[in-house]
């Protein structure tokens, strides 16, 4: 039997502990599958005396992650801190220098640094192995660089923010606005300590640009993500959206467009019953496109202690059997620069506007979208109150950009209320 | 950069081109993903001067699959022919005997010789790598035995036979019989020379057990599957089955259970609104349970020339990436004998009986079920005839030995006018 994989472990947090309880519940089983054992030779957190409900009195202690990346008796470095730079980073690099592989779930570390950290790991020979960082315990990491790399993949889309998409989903289904629903989200602990990680797209974002470079063989992009968060979706816009047989999601998607490489992250209505559509709370969903396999969904938790160290321990089953590929799937040094297409496929769109309840104001409306080439496929305005009327607008297929300049003139207009609320519209 | 992998494929079917199209038209992406060419030394099949609307004078033609399988330049043999035994099997074994990894599609070979051929594997230091065996595009092998290796797998289930699916999906939204919607399904090509193979269940059967023996570490066990076409199935199933929110679906269950693994192919009954009752003509579902990672669902099309070659392809990949591993997951000697537990987990059952349409008829068959300890959780009674009444009823859970011990004293009632039908409704 080959040596023992020895791993140091930092960050013990949900994740952290969900990886040592399966090392230790599932020993036996490891081994048969990786023909070696799995052992924690050391471990690092931020307290050494919080009762995390399991006994690490058998592992070796360091305040200081970076002296755990770099012991002698570690062969896998496995970094559950989280944070774009700081110690998660600092470990990383001097593990990969160290010449030690690297198991991560920091998707906010890659989508920033990916590039320059996988470089780093080729240049020891390591790798970094992070299916963790992307869709909870989906192997979608896994199925998009290995499973389907005969593929052109022509799109990737997903929804990947669990906290999202539970207030989205609590709004629908008990009536509650935004803030309450955020609220209520908070209180379950569901909510990272900075809100706009979550609400704000930046973590899906993160996992989207991750996605994207495997998906395109560039170089992780997440400037080039068209972002956009939850904050401003209304009950008005989900009930609207719900009346006309659609939900809202805060759905990422990556495609190859002609002129380079379209990122977005926003939210978007989808078919209610559509897979995306019926997403509820915490699963994620993700959905890859290849010139030959052409469409294949994977939906799982998208958090959670079980299913995040599930994932992390398919990377240290893969290390410990010796499957090893270059962070993004090809060396470094081929990932080209994407070049970045804003938003040019044309979509329909869901547009809500408060007009004033006034003659000519809707006419004035439908002027100017007719001088700007849209067409709308459907209209309906609600009861209204006694000078406001909310009108809802769902437009044919139309450009993002088109649609933009069709609402700083209508915004120009002395019969808008409100600032208009514009959403795409996928059909998946 | 490494020497080219070089391929010798056999069987130029649907798939077979399939993969000749992709590495000629990916040439450049998959050098980029594997760092090394990949190239097709020489090809076989059953007839050469076939138009089959790609040229194919650039490869070596070899009569013989075992010819072209222990040649020189072959470092992998793709077997896309089929067939449990006959020239795959002398094939794949000469290929193994000659240092040659092998790559195939071929379900009912590994689920019959599955285990002599990953030994026979080992002894040279190849591998067998088969994505393309089961649920046609969807990476379900390598999520299961890779990205899950973490996990205790605790149940695996799916829709994995796209022609029994194609016939219960038309014949409830055609309204058509089984038979016609069988020669619909004829018509167009999608049943098996043998149709038993699909109809019969045996090819799914065949998924089954290959995913059982990656799930649990056993060896492959056909025989030990409860195995029930879809031949049985009535429009009357169906239609009763959507009355009460159900659609009906050849699935396909394995399951660790106290008394040992079960494996069932049948037809059940799943819920409309489920992600299984959904699942529509050619698609593939396949649904993984683990105790680390809860539950994942991968969903993709489970047939057809681009999805199949895409998970060839995935495969001949990883093998150019040096990406290997034992064919079943781990040491083919330490894969477990399955101890087989018949349908010991109980479900609610749907039950279709024809009755005499005289009084006390259904008090004798409820007295029955009462006796054998099924409770009734729903009764239906539909407009009969002068003679006979059709009534269902939805058992309470109730284990399958009880529920056929009750079905055979009703069958010796005589108030019965043709056998009833039993299906299991599965919740998943």
């Amino acid at each position: 039997m080959t040596a023992p994989l020895r791993l140091g472990i930092a960050g013990l947090g949900t994740v952290g502990i969900g990886v040592v309880k399966i090392i230790r519940q599932h020993a036996a089983l490891l081994t048969a599958r990786t023909w070696r054992d799995i052992t924690i030779s050391a471990i690092s957190a931020r307290s050494r005396d919080k009762d995390r409900g399991v006994s690490l009195s058998g592992y070796s202690w360091e305040d200081d992650p970076v002296a755990l990346a770099t012991r002698a008796d570690v062969d896998v470095y496995v970094e559950l801190m989280g944070g774009t730079d700081g110690p998660a980073k600092a470990s990383v690099e001097a593990a990969l220098k160290a010449g030690k592989d690297v198991v991560t779930a920091n998707k906010a570390m890659l989508a920033i640094h990916g590039q320059a950290l996988a470089e780093l790991a080729e240049s020891t020979g390591c790798t970094i192995r992070y299916e963790a960082a992307v869709a909870g315990g989906i192997p979608v990491i896994k199925s998009l660089m290995e499973g389907l790399a005969g593929n052109e993949i022509t799109r990737v889309m997903g929804v990947m923010n669990g906290t999202c998409n539970y207030i989205l989903t609590r709004m629908e289904k008990a009536g509650l606005s935004y803030d309450e629903a955020f609220a209520e989200a908070d209180g379950l602990g569901y909510v990272e300590a900075d809100p706009t990680l979550d609400v704000g797209g930046i973590d899906a974002g993160h996992k989207l640009a991750i996605l994207s470079a495997i998906a395109f063989g560039t170089k992780p992009d997440f400037d080039g993500i068209e972002l956009e968060g939850i904050q401003r979706v209304s009950i008005d816009d989900i009930r609207a959206a719900a009346d006309m047989g659609y939900r809202i999601k805060l759905l990422g998607v990556a495609q190859r467009t002609g002129r380079g490489l379209e990122q977005r992250m926003q939210p978007c209505l989808v078919p209610a019953n559509s897979p995306l559509g019926q997403l509820e709370g915490g699963t994620n969903m993700v959905v890859i496109e290849g010139d030959a396999v052409e469409q294949i969904v994977l939906r799982g938790p998208g958090a959670g202690e079980g299913p995040t160290a599930s994932a992390v321990m398919g990377d240290v089953c893969d290390i410990a059997r010796g499957l090893r590929l270059p962070s993004f799937g090809q060396p470094a040094d081929t990932l080209e620069t994407a070049t970045r297409a804003r938003s040019e496929l044309p979509a329909p769109f869901y547009l809500r506007m408060t007009l004033l309840d006034k003659p000519g104001a809707l006419a004035k409306i439908a002027t100017i979208l007719g001088n700007s080439g849209i067409s709308i496929d459907r209209m309906r305005q609600y009861g209204h109150d006694d000078t406001n009327a909310p009108v809802l607008i769902v437009t044919h297929k139309t450009s993002r950009v088109a649609l933009d300049e069709a609402i700083a003139a209508m915004t120009d207009t002395d019969v808008m209320t409100a600032p208009p609320v514009a959403l795409r519209i996928e059909h998946v």
